[in-house]
């Protein structure tokens, strides 16, 4: 086995940091994250993840601060290749799983091609931390069939999130969701979707800030904003009142929607 | 504190046990098991999992075997509230992640309407087991802005998925496709989607047994079938050819299908 005093030819592991609480850790991440000799980690990683780090490995913030980035992803690409010439264990930190809105796909595409042995760890992604504080079951059956995890920043090169074809039985996760939700709540109204459709704001889940607010959409504008990193949980399964899961409670308030009858909200 | 000894009002913990390899389960879940009363676990939880339970812990298997239910959703929904009767863990043990398709939903609202405690212990879901195994960012932003978890099963009171509006620049990743994928790929053929649209099969996800098929819609129905449980991921971002994430490559074949040309499968 190589030491760390010749040249090796390291391998990179991009670890998901799970969505807040140390505890959420993977067994296999909290382990690499022991042996690690270089950590390059974004800056929603939390600080009770990095105690984890090893005490002697070199650590890299490579987050954005203040709406600045520290550095490029053409930057992070070449520093993870770079220092696989000179280190076993890099480490690229991401909160939550590194392939759900990681950018985790531009380092994986550098690291094949410059030959490099990579791994992926996975992590809770921070949907599954959120519905698990706010106890939503997101593919309830009885009320759901699937579930999107989508954002409602225009992320890349343009593409933007289609929500107006989104069915019904669908439990929207939107990541990041901003801190005025009248554009979410609009769109999703604007494709049909009831306003008394029940929501879920939670925000740093799983932390000791950990805070859940409960409305719907015709409520949504109008709650305050709560501190990022948050996300909006929409769907029939975000109502925390038994009945609200069963069919007829929706079939009665669509049938009361058509007839432009307003439906009253404090239900929820 | 209260002793085993006296009559205990006990916690329930549904615990995410991961997608198989026992090194994915998170810290919190591994500790639960150690300390755990009884466990009422799946079928689908690995052998691996369950001898993190401790070893004097009771454990019931209310999974499926070859098709036949061991027990109904009621009967295990009773068993977890008469358990904390009498023991302080009890842990109620799914595959993956509880709340995605794990019917967790119905064992909340059980527990709720008993007056249990209990707590959600988030897992790593099948998808993100199958998306790393397979390395694919599931919303590589050059060309994804959403995922959709989906089943091809009929779920509950008759909902279905309905994929056909689903957009092109969402990634799909379809639970339990089954073992025919002629039906899921004419589906999506039907849809719009093109037939060179990469998939790729996951088939025991981070196990040893794990196997992973690229394959594209067109070829799909002709695709063995992989073991359960196993896990189908349709879009873009399933590609392995690097130009092929880019946008140009996808507009050249949309219009090449709109000319009527058959465009060649094997680049895939």
């Amino acid at each position: 086995m190589q030491t760390k005093k010749v040249r090796v030819q390291g391998k990179v592991y991009l670890v998901g940091a799970g969505p807040g609480d140390p505890d959420l850790l993977t067994l296999k991440a909290a382990r690499i994250l022991g042996t690690a000799d270089v950590v390059l980690h974004d800056a929603l990683v939390s600080r009770e993840v990095l105690v984890l780090v090893a005490k002697d490995a070199e650590r890299i913030d490579v987050g954005k601060r203040c709406g600045r980035k520290l550095l490029t992803q053409e930057e992070i690409n070449a520093l993870l290749i770079s220092y696989t010439r000179a280190h076993e264990v890099v480490v690229r930190l991401k909160g939550g799983d590194p392939l759900i809105f990681g950018r985790a796909g531009e380092e994986i595409e550098a690291l094949r091609r410059a030959g490099v042995d990579f791994e992926i760890v996975p992590g809770i992604t921070a949907a599954m931390g959120a519905a698990a504080a706010a106890r939503i079951s997101l593919t309830d059956r009885r009320v759901a069939s699937q579930v999107l995890f989508t954002t409602a920043h225009r992320v890349g090169d343009g593409i933007e999130a289609d929500w107006s074809r989104v069915t019904r039985t669908t439990t929207l996760v939107v990541y990041m969701p901003g801190a005025d939700h009248t554009h979410v709540a609009q769109l999703l109204r604007d494709s049909g979707w009831p306003a008394e459709m029940p929501c879920a704001i939670v925000s740093a889940a799983t932390s000791n800030h950990q805070k859940i607010l409960r409305t719907n959409l015709a409520a949504l504008p109008n709650e305050p904003a709560l501190p990022a990193p948050a996300l909006l949980i929409v769907g029939r399964v975000a109502s925390q009142v038994f009945q609200e899961a069963g069919k007829d409670f929706w079939e009665e308030v669509a049938a009361r929607e058509a007839q432009g009858e307003s439906v009253p909200q404090q239900v929820f």
